[in-house]
């Protein structure tokens, strides 16, 4: 089984990756880690969006730990969202993790429009992890 | 380890139980229902309340399919979100399963208010599902 995660360079994005690694463990699946680069557009890097550099030392960290993956950075212009959806679909995955903020003192909604979109399009179950306190 | 499912007896909400059965296999955990009465108040009974009868249903399935569970009816007066975070923290729950809607083909807004506060105030990991098309 395939595990897609959306990856982004916080410390969300790592708790996302943690998490995606001990859920391929335990279930036996590997990895899809998806970088949405938007054509290079910096406008667009909120969250979900990496840089290269940061998205290679994924993949060095994976090959370190033994954890089997593919890795696919998309420049089609569609949103983080889409383009986690769309690996999901094109590998047949089953299961989206995600990394999501802390609510903030102030209370203010936290679910970012990309975490919000992959909650409401994913045909398959989404863990939402947060970064250890 | 334990897993919080906050019912309610809608499709979603059997997908979430579906769901968090299958963790608990694989996890070797047991579950710790949720059902959040509002003292009887029939103007909060939206999403994650249930009525008495789907949760004693509910508990029958588990016990027929060999599920460790504890069951929980909250009539606190707190949002169905805020009990099942208070579920989590008391039994020291290593995650939380909810069951959320699909998209509609409006497009507008699924996400519940108490599936948005459980996201926001969890603590660990929440499992989105779906229920099945």
């Amino acid at each position: 089984m395939k595990i897609v995660v959306g990856f982004i360079d916080t410390r969300e994005g790592h708790a996302a990756v943690d998490a995606a690694i001990a859920e391929a463990r335990l279930r036996g699946g590997t990895l899809v880690i998806v970088n949405s680069m938007h054509g290079g557009s910096r406008e667009r890097e909120e969250d979900y969006v990496s840089t290269a550099e940061a998205f290679e030392a994924l993949q060095e960290r994976l090959r370190s730990e033994g954890v089997g993956f593919e890795a696919h950075e998309y420049v089609r212009g569609n949103t983080p969202a889409e383009d986690v959806i769309d690996a999901a679909r094109e590998h047949e995955a089953s299961l989206i993790v995600i990394g999501i903020r802390r609510r903030s003192s102030t209370g203010k909604l936290l679910l970012g429009s990309n975490a919000l979109d992959i909650l409401h399009d994913a045909e398959i179950p989404v863990l939402c992890v947060k970064a250890s306190t």
